[in-house]
This record gives C-alpha cells, sequence and structure tokens, in this order.
C-alpha cells in the first residue's frame, strides 16, 4: 500500500520523528506539516490545539494517505482520541510510545518527563504511564524554553546549555533514571539533555518508539509500502527557508521538497 | 479488558516472551502454552506445525483470551497468517518484530538470523527485513542443536559453548553486525551468543520487540487490562516438573501456576 503516511506537527520538532520512520522504513512515503507559522503549540488553550490540529489532518486527508502520526506531544494529549475515532484509517500519537519506551528502559522504576506547558498540565504522561504500571514514580517538568530555542535553529548554542541545566536543576536531587523527552523538538538538544543528565540516566525519544510503533502497525494491517523510491513531501505555514535550513541539517537531506501552505 | 493474553510456543522458549510482556505489561494476564512434549517443532513438516499450533490456539480459545502471541518462530513462519486470518482477536508472531528490531539496531546492513531448519527453510526471515529494507543483506544459520540444549537446561554448559562456536564459526568471515535469535528457545544461550560474537555485535532477541508491538497493539486497539494483580497461567503437554525447573530459573518466580495438558 503505497499511499503516503501522514506527520503533522507544530513546527520541525516532527521531523525527529520523519527521521526514524524514513531510517527504519525506507519504502514509506512521507507527507509533513509542519505549522511553524504558529508554533509553539505548548502555551495553547486546548481548543486552538484542537482547531490547529483538525486543519493539519484535513489538509492531508486531499493526499489519501492510508495513516497519520501526530508527531506532536501537546496535540497528542489535546486531540489524538478525538481524530482516532473520527479518521477512517489507523492514527497513532507519540506519547504512548515514548512511556512505552520509558517502561522498558527504567530499572528504578523513576521517570522524568520533560515537556511543554500544555503536556505537562494535561498529566498524559503520567495517565499512559500508570495504565500500564501503577508502581512507577514520574517526575514531570515543564520546558517552556526548549521549543523557541529549537525553532530558532540555536539548539546547539551556548545558550541553550544554560537554559537546560537551568530547567532540568530540580531533577538532580531525584533518583530518576530514565528522561523522557516529551516533546518532539526536544531531540535537537538531546546531545545537551543527556550530557547534563549525566551516563547513568537515560534519555528516551519517542521519535524512534513511534516509528517501531508505526511499523507494527503497518505490518499488522498488512498496509506495508512496497515503493523503493519514495518521495516525501514537506509542508510549513512558514518561512520555507529557515524550515529547509533545519530540515536539511536533521535529515542530511539537501534536496527537500518543501512548500509554503496556509491552513485555516 | 483483563481478558488473558495466550502465548503458546513448541515448548519452553517463548517464555523469553512471556518474561518480557510481563515486565513491560505488569497488568495483563498470561496464559502459556508450551508443547514440550512435541518439541521441537523446528525439524517437522510445516503440515505437522500447523496441526500443533491450531491444537494449542484452539486450547486456549476455551479462555476467552483477548490477544494470542504466537511465541515459536518456527510456528510463527507456517501458520501465522492463516490464524490472524482466522482468529477474530488480533494474533501476532515473532518474525516480523525480531526483523524490526534489527533493521532498527544494524548500522551496516549486515543481518545474521539463527534459526531452526523449518525458520531458515522457510526463508520468513529475510521475506520480512526485505519487505522493509531491500538493501539489507541476509546471512541465515540453521542451528538444529540449539533448542535441545535448552529444553534440557544445559543452556550454561561447557558442551552449549561448544555447539555455539561450532555453529556460529561461518559468521566470523562475515561483515554481520547484527545476529537475530530468530527461535524464542535462544534467548537462554543469549550470554554464550554473545560472547562468541564478540562486542561489536548486537544480539537481537525478538521477545523484546515483541513484548513491545503487543504493548503498541493492545494500545491502539484500547485494549490494555487494568488488574493489579494478574494470575498467569502455564500449560505444559510434557513433564510439569522439568517446565517448572526452566520457568522458575528463567522467570525468576518460584511460585508459579502450571499444569499438565493434552492436546490432540
Amino acid at each position: 500500500m503505497n499511499r503516503p503516511i501522514g506527520v503533522i506537527d507544530s513546527g520541525v520538532g516532527g521531523l525527529t520523528v520523519a527521521k526514524e520512520m524514513m531510517r527504519q522504513l525506507p519504502k514509506e512515503t512521507i507527507y509533513y506539516v509542519g505549522d511553524t507559522a504558529r508554533c509553539p503549540y505548548g502555551p495553547r488553550l486546548p481548543g486552538e490545539v484542537r482547531k490547529f490540529t483538525w486543519e493539519m489532518t484535513r489538509f492531508l486527508e486531499r493526499y489519501d494517505m492510508k495513516m497519520l502520526v501526530i508527531a506532536c506531544n501537546t496535540a497528542t494529549a489535546v486531540v489524538l482520541d478525538e481524530i482516532k475515532r473520527e479518521m477512517p484509517i489507523p492514527v497513532v500519537g507519540v506519547i504512548q510510545p515514548g512511556a512505552r519506551a520509558a517502561i522498558k528502559q527504567t530499572k528504578n522504576r523513576h521517570i522524568a518527563v520533560l515537556g511543554t506547558i500544555g503536556t505537562v498540565k494535561s498529566g498524559a504522561y503520567e495517565k499512559a504511564i500508570k495504565a500500564t504500571d501503577s508502581s512507577i514514580d514520574i517526575y514531570p517538568i515543564a520546558c517552556p524554553d526548549f521549543v523557541p530555542l529549537v525553532e530558532s535553529g540555536e539548539y546547539r548554542s551556548p545558550r541553550a546549555k544554560q537554559i537546560v541545566s537551568r530547567t532540568l536543576e530540580p531533577l538532580k536531587k531525584t533518583p530518576v533514571d530514565t528522561v523522557i523527552l516529551g516533546c518532539t523538538h526536544y531531540p535537537l538538544l538531546e546531545p545537551i539533555i543527556a550530557d547534563y543528565m549525566g551516563a547513568d540516566a537515560s534519555v528516551i525519544s519517542s521519535g524512534d518508539e513511534t516509528a517501531r510503533g508505526v511499523s507494527a502497525i503497518l505490518e499488522f494491517n498488512e498496509m506495508l509500502s512496497e515503493n523503493e523510491r519514495p518521495e516525501h513531501r514537506f509542508f510549513t505555514t512558514g518561512s520555507t527557508n529557515s524550515f529547509y535550513s533545519i530540515a536539511s541539517d536533521w535529515l542530511g537531506d539537501l534536496d527537500l521538497n518543501i512548500k509554503k501552505i496556509q491552513l485555516a
């Protein structure tokens, strides 16, 4: 089934999920929408997040996608259940996969969740983790400064290092051995976060596990593609130049098909 | 949905999958069937493997299982598609998850598959891996002596070491960086296999990834259990004593509910 898989995010963060999908599922075609013009979603009210996420979903519907990945934790927390219920195709988010990977990884059952204000407020990770294993302790940390750092391309700067240290400082007194990057933008800050947390803590990106989940569901439903030369497409509501700069850096691909679009 | 998950295998090997499921999904109840009396399945004709696997499936049907895991590579290769098609519940095997984990792991795209004669002959791993990524090279090795070693409890003996070295010798001349344990019995030999392959090769057990896949499918279908105290059951067609000895060693649990049954 060679129809594209839709991947949607508030901006460039979902590219961390798309990259893992391209690596683990090299025959799948990805159509990516980044709502960069209205990023970040984290501090927005749920009603807005819901509306914007549906707009991205409706936009991709015209391309006859076979599956939708909501590659944004904030959007997953707010509207995954509703979109899953209403769409006739498989829809997956990034929270359950991140929770799953962390449950597998932790040895002492103390897990930190880094997320946007919206994601942390929703309690979605706690819910997902406790649904599987009630004995795990969760330490949520809102990191409102991380997404702007990434979207502005400053994710390797000394300032990024400062902000990460300041934000994660409360974790130093805890026994956490596993840290969930509960926002798809954060993997771009992963080297700095891993460095700050030290070698004893595992840092979990949901992209990796989401790609595995997508693979499991495609295979289970016999929907894998047989296309040897998939042609990905990228749509952004913001500047194609700044999208290109981060996307080509992150994906290691200079030949990207990017188009500016309007939603709403 | 607190109904049990059925796990079936030719013998004790599927316990490596069950163990990972218990760890990653501690609220799920597992009903395990090991057809020890007719183990190994590896050298048997497909018609026999098909018949025996259906017998285990029919046996578990009376317990109203919500999902079935065919935790035996030989049975997965022969009859997964048919059972999946005919049963009204989700059915998963262990080959696709093992393939998925290996694709994620390999860096140089050279993967060895260790399996029974039946699994190697079926070409099921090649098919699963190539379906996802055609550029990967596969090195299949039939290991007919491994299952008897495990079922007899000799999986830590010097003899086990000798047999592993002799069987895997052809791999020493290849560039493989990832080895799939393509039989659920083999994880009990994993320390010896990993030691022989050296630190540069990754050894993949499908149990780990199968448990993740089960988790993904339960969550996707909203079928997770909320049972805080699941009571697992184990059924064997062979001696309960030798089943107990390996199961309690492997699961680290001395209080197991094991019952001898007859199939066929």
